[in-house]
C-alpha cells in the first residue's frame, strides 16, 4: 500500500509492504504509555541494549571486524560464524530504540558500531568475520553451516531499520554493498544453510524501492528444497531443503529456520504478486498452529535439532520452544495478517508476546531464557551472571549464552513491539494488542487519534477515548481474542455482547467519546487434544491471555510431582489465581509399571498459579504448566 | 570363585568374576535347543556376521587397517573414529559363536581378521587406525571424543572371548601388548570420553590372571567424575565425568557410556573386593530401574544426547532405548546378579532380552533397529537395504549406519546368549531365563545335567527332566519373573503356587524324573506409575515377558491417533490378543487446546496386539504400546 524510500514517515515499522489489505503502523504513529510491554521497552532500552553490547566486547565478538580490518585474521577466531549477526542483531534494536525514543547516545552507538563494521567490508561488498580473510576457509566454503548469507540478511535487516528510522546513512550503504555482492555471486545458483537472508533482501528492496533485491529473495525461496545443500544425519529438513517451499504441507525442520524462511516467502508472495506462495505459507501456518504448536505459542519440540517434531509430538518437559523461534513466528503471523487481514495471526501474536516473548527476559534485562519448556521437573541451579552459558536448558535464566542469538532478537522485538499494536486500512484503525497507549494515524478523510487506557492483561477493561477523528465515517475495529466469550462492548449507544474476532464500529466518530470494551479475564481451564500425547490427563490454567503455572516455590513440604488438581474450579483472591489440589501420596516402587493400585490422596489445599512468563524469576524451582488432573478427567476431540 | 587362565575349561563365558555369589556357564555347559533365541542365534550366526564383515569391508573400516600397515594413511579416511571397534565387536561374536557351534569356517575368519588388524600394531603396542600415523592427528589429542582407548578396550574384550573359547593365539598376543601399553601410557593420568577400556582391562585382567590390568581398570575409574576431560556443552555428565563414580546417585548422560562404565565398576569391585564400590553401582542401578527405564527395559530417554533424561522422563515417542544400551544394562545386570545372587538383575535380562535384543534384528538378521521408540506416530518409510542410514530413527531397520555400533552389539550379545541362561553356586543350579535348552554343569558332589522342554514365551509350561543328578542334595532354583503372580509348580511332590521371586526345590534328585513349572501368561494391563508424565491415561498390555504393541497396519480404515481401549477386558483368540477398543471421533480444530468437549465414540471393535519385538517387520506402520484408555483410567501410586 505504501511503498517507502528512505525515511519513512511514520518514523519507522519493521514491515512494510507495497500491496496488502492492511497497513502497518509506524514508530511515530503508536506510543505505549505504561503497563507491562512499556516496562519491557523501558528495561530493554535502559539495560538489556547495553548489556548485549557489552558481552560481545568482551567475548571479541565485535573485535572479529577490527581484525578483519586490521589484516590480523587466523585460524582462532571467538564465537561461532553467526556471532557476527548478533552484532547487526543488536544494531538493528538499537535503530528501533532510536526510533521509538529519539535517545541521542543510541544515534551514536549506532555510527561508532557502523565504523566498526564497516572498516571489515571488502571492496567487492563481502562482510564476514569467519570467511574470506587469511588463515580462515574461503568465502562461501561451507554453505550448509557457515551461516555467511544468514550473517548478511541480519546486516540487511540492521540497514532497514536504521533507513526507515534516521535515513540512509553509512550503513544503508554497506548494506547496499554487500546486498549487490550478494545478488552477483548468487545469481544463478546457491542458498544459505540458515534462511534470513531472504528476509533481508525482500525488506531492503522494499525500503530501497530496489526490485533486484526482492527477486534475488524469490530466486533463493524457489532455489530452496530441492537438496542442493549437503545432506546431513538430521536430514535435509532441517534446513529445509527437503520440499520446495510451495510444496511443503507444514512448518518443519529447525523452527527459526524453517519461520524466517516464511517470512521471507510472504514478504516476496506480496511484493510479486505470487498468490500460490502467500497461500502455501497459510496452509503450512494453519498445519503448524494446529498441531506443532504449544500452548505458549511456543515452536519447536525438539532439543536435538531446534525443531519442530512431527504432529501432536508436544512434550512439555522437553520443549525447545526457543526464544528466537518466538520471534520468528511472530515476524511470520504480522506479515500474514498484513497480507490477509485475518486476525487470527494476531491472536497467536498476543499468545506468543505474553507467553514467550515476555518470558525470556528476566525483570532486569540483563540475563534470558533461551528454551522456554513447559515443565521443568527440578529446579534449575542459580545462573551465574558472569559466565557464559553452554546450554540452552536448566531452569534459569542466563546472562548470555555460546549460542546467543536470543538476548539480540528480544531486544529488537521489543524495541518496536508497539508497531504491532494496530494496523490500518485506508478506512479504519484496528486494535489488535491491549495496552496503555496513544495511536495517531491518517485515514481517508483525515487523522484519527485515540488513547487507550486499560490494565489489560492484570484486569479485562479497555477504554479507548477518541481525541481526534475524520468528518467522514470511518471504523474502529476491535480485536476481541478467541477465548473471550462473553467480552462486552460499549461503543456509545450501550452495552452489547461480542463475539470473538473482530468487532468493527463505523460511523462518524467525535473527539472527546469513549468507547468500552470488557473482556473477561476470569481464570479458565484449557484442555489438549486428544493427540497431544505427552500432556494427557492433564489440564491448564489461563486467564486472559497468560498461560499460568505452578511453581514448587509455591508449595512448601509437597512434592509438585505429587499435585494433582480438581478441575471442578479455580478461585481468584486478591489478584492470585488458586486451584483446588490434592497431594497423591504413594512413593513409587522398584519398577514403575504394573497392576493398577489405588493411590491415596493428600489432604485438599490451594495451589497458587502465577504467569508463566515470571516463572523462575523468584529463583530455581520446579514448574509446571500442564497440571495432572485427578480422575483424568475429559479429552478433547 | 574360578579364575580362567587360558582357555575356559566351560567353554568361554563373557564374564568370569574371581570372586562372587554365582558362577557363569560357559558355553560347554548350556546348549539352546530351539524357541525363539536358537532362532535368532541361528539368524546371527548364518547372515549377521556376513553382513557385518561385508558393510566393513564394503566402507573401508577394514581397509583402514591395511593402510596403517602400509604407511598410507592420510587426512581422509572412512568411517568415525570408533569404526576399529567394530572390528573387534564382529571378531568378539565370532568367537562366541566358534566357541558355540565350533564352525571351522568362523576360526579361519577370526585368524584372517586377526592378522589384517595385527599388521596395523605399532612397535610399542599402539593399535589405532584413525591417529597416530602419517596424515592423522597424533595420538590421544582427543581424549573427550577421539575413542582410542574405547576402541582398544574392545579389542581386549575380543581377546577374552578368544582366549576363553580357543585359547590364546596372536589376538590374545596383540591385546596384551595394547593393554600393556595403555598401562604404561595411562599409568598416573588421562581418560578415555567413551567409557569401555576399563570393562576390557578388567576382563582381560582376569582371562590372562594380570592384575595389573584390573588395577588400571580401577585407576581409570577413579580418575573419573573429576572434570579432567573438556566442557562440553552437553555437560560433563555426557560422558560420567561430573561425579565420582562411588558418589554418583544413578546412572546418568549418555546411556552406553553409563552402562559400560558400571559394569567394569562392578567387575573392579569384585576382583578388589571393594564392597563400596559394588554398592554404589547397585544403588544406581536401582534408582535408574526405578525413575529412568521403559517398559521394554530401555534405557535413554533422549536423542539429543542418546542419554538418560531425567527421573520420571519418559517419552515413548522420542525413547532413544538405544540397542546398545540395553547389551549395556545386560552387561551390568548380569554382573550385578553374579556378584549378589539377586534375581531381581534377571528379571530385567528378560525383559530387555525380549523387547530390546529381540527387537532390533529384522528376521533376517540383515537390517537393525538403532533406537527403540515405544511410539511411532507416522509409518516409516521402507528401508534401503542398499543405503547407509544416517540416522537412528525412522521406524524401519537398517541394514547399516553411519554409527553403526548396534549390529555387531546384537551379534556379539546373540552368540552368547545361552551363558545367561543359568547361574550355578557350589551346591545349586539356577534357571535364570526359559527356552527349550540343556544344561550340564558340575556341582560340588557330581554333574547336574537337566533338560528344559518348553514352548516360552509362547506358553508358560516349563518342563524340567533330569538327566543325571549328584548323589548328594542340591538345589535346583527357578526364577519367577515378578509378573507371574499364581505360577504353580510341581516338582515331583504334587503341585503348589509358588511366589514371584526365586523358588528352591532342594533335595537329591534322580535321573528320569520331572519337575513343571507353570507360569501364567494371560495378557495383563499394565500401568505406568502416575509420575512418568509421557504416558498418563494410557495403558500397557504385556504376555509373559513381552510387551505387545499396536500397529497400524492391523487398523485399516481406523487411525491408530484415534484408537482408545477400554481397560476393562483383554482376548486371547488363537494365540491372538485383542484389547477392547473405540475409535474415538472428532477432527481436531485449529487450535488443539481449549475449553472440555465431549467427543464421540465410534463402534466398538477389537484392536489386535502384537510382540513389540516383531513391530514393523510387516512394513513400515504406525505403533503404540501405550494406549490411550477411554475416560482416563487409574494411575499407580
Amino acid at each position: 500500500m505504501t511503498t517507502v524510500i528512505g525515511t519513512d514517515p511514520a518514523g519507522g515499522r519493521p514491515v512494510v509492504p507495497s500491496r496488502g489489505d492492511r497497513r502497518p503502523l509506524g514508530l511515530n504513529e503508536v506510543t505505549v504509555t505504561g503497563g507491562l510491554w512499556a516496562r519491557l521497552q523501558e528495561t530493554n532500552a535502559s539495560a538489556t541494549l547495553a548489556h548485549c553490547e557489552r558481552w560481545m566486547e568482551r567475548l571479541g565478538w565485535l573485535a572479529n571486524f577490527d581484525r578483519v580490518a586490521d589484516g590480523t585474521t587466523g585460524p582462532e577466531r571467538p564465537g561461532w560464524s553467526f556471532s557476527d549477526s548478533e552484532v547487526y542483531k543488536l544494531i538493528e534494536a538499537m535503530c528501533w530504540e532510536h526510533g521509538r525514543s529519539g535517545a541521542p547516545g543510541l544515534d551514536e552507538s549506532i555510527r561508532r558500531l557502523t565504523a566498526r563494521v564497516g572498516r571489515a567490508q571488502d571492496a567487492d561488498g563481502y562482510l564476514n568475520t569467519c570467511f574470506g580473510h587469511a588463515g580462515r576457509p574461503p568465502r562461501y566454503s561451507d554453505l550448509e553451516e557457515g551461516h555467511e548469507l544468514y550473517n548478511t540478511g541480519h546486516l540487511l535487516q540492521a540497514a532497514v531499520a536504521r533507513l526507515r528510522t534516521s535515513g540512509a546513512d553509512e550503513l544503508v550503504d554497506l548494506a547496499r554493498r554487500a546486498a549487490d555482492h550478494v545478488c552477483e555471486v548468487f545469481a544463478t545458483d546457491g542458498i544459505c544453510g540458515h534462511p534470513e537472508i531472504e528476509v533481508g533482501l525482500a525488506e531492503l528492496g522494499r525500503a530501497m524501492g530496489e526490485s533486484r533485491y526482492v527477486e534475488q529473495a524469490r530466486r533463493f525461496l524457489d532455489r530452496r528444497g530441492h537438496g542442493t545443500l549437503r545432506d546431513i544425519p538430521l536430514g535435509r529438513a532441517y534446513f529445509q531443503d527437503d520440499v520446495p517451499i510451495r510444496e511443503a504441507a507444514t512448518f518443519r525442520g529447525h523452527a527459526v529456520r524453517a519461520l524466517y524462511l516464511s517470512a521471507a516467502a510472504v514478504d516476496v508472495a506480496v511484493e510479486l504478486a505470487d498468490d500460490p506462495l502467500l497461500h502455501a505459507i497459510e496452509r503450512q501456518w494453519e498445519h503448524a498452529v494446529a498441531r506443532r504448536t504449544y500452548l505458549t505459542g511456543g515452536m519447536g519440540s525438539r532439543h536435538q535439532d531446534e525443531g519442530f517434531g512431527e504432529d501432536w509430538e508436544l512434550p512439555p518437559d522437553r520443549a525447545y520452544c526457543e526464544t528466537c523461534a518466538g520471534v520468528a513466528s511472530i515476524m511470520v503471523s504480522w506479515r500474514l495478517h498484513l497480507a490477509t487481514g485475518d486476525v487470527r495471526y494476531a491472536d497467536l501474536m498476543e499468545r506468543t508476546f505474553y507467553n514467550i516473548i515476555a518470558t525470556s527476559p528476566r525483570s532486569d534485562g540483563r540475563a534470558f531464557f533461551y528454551a522456554n519448556p513447559l515443565h521443568q521437573r527440578t529446579p534449575g541451579t542459580p545462573g551465574d551472571d558472569s559466565a557464559v552459558s553452554p546450554r540452552a536448558e536448566g531452569g534459569s535464566r542466563a546472562a548470555w549464552f555460546d549460542v546467543s542469538c536470543c538476548p539480540t532478537n528480544v531486544a529488537r522485538t521489543l524495541a518496536s513491539w508497539h508497531t504491532y499494536l494496530a494496523s490500518a486500512g485506508e478506512r479504519d484503525l484496528t486494535l489488535l494488542q491491549y495496552a496503555p497507549s496513544r495511536i495517531t494515524t491518517d485515514l481517508t478523510g483525515g487523522r484519527f487519534a485515540i488513547e487507550v487506557d486499560t490494565a489489560y492483561p492484570d484486569d479485562g477493561a479497555v477504554t479507548i477515548h477518541v481525541l481526534s477523528a475524520p468528518r467522514d465515517p470511518v471504523a474502529l475495529r476491535l480485536r476481541v481474542p478467541p477465548w473471550a466469550s462473553g467480552a462486552v462492548l460499549d461503543d456509545g449507544g450501550g452495552q452489547r455482547e461480542v463475539a470473538p474476532g473482530l468487532v468493527a464500529v463505523g460511523r462518524v466518530f467525535t473527539a472527546g467519546e469513549t468507547l468500552r470494551l470488557r473482556l473477561p479475564l476470569a481464570p479458565r481451564f484449557t484442555w489438549p487434544d486428544r493427540r497431544v500425547d505427552a500432556v494427557r490427563g492433564c489440564v491448564a490454567v489461563e486467564r486472559g491471555p497468560l498461560v499460568l503455572c505452578a511453581e514448587s516455590l509455591d508449595l512448601p513440604g509437597i512434592r509438585l510431582d505429587d499435585v494433582a488438581v480438581s478441575p471442578a474450579g479455580l478461585i481468584e483472591r486478591d489478584g492470585q489465581v488458586l486451584a483446588q489440589a490434592r497431594a497423591v501420596a504413594g512413593a513409587g516402587s522398584a519398577w514403575p509399571y504394573g497392576p493398577a493400585s489405588a493411590s491415596g490422596s493428600g489432604d485438599a489445599f490451594e495451589l497458587p498459579l502465577v504467569p508463566y512468563h515470571r516463572w523462575a524469576e523468584r529463583g530455581p524451582t520446579a514448574m509446571r504448566v500442564w497440571l495432572p488432573v485427578s480422575g483424568g478427567g475429559p479429552p478433547r476431540a
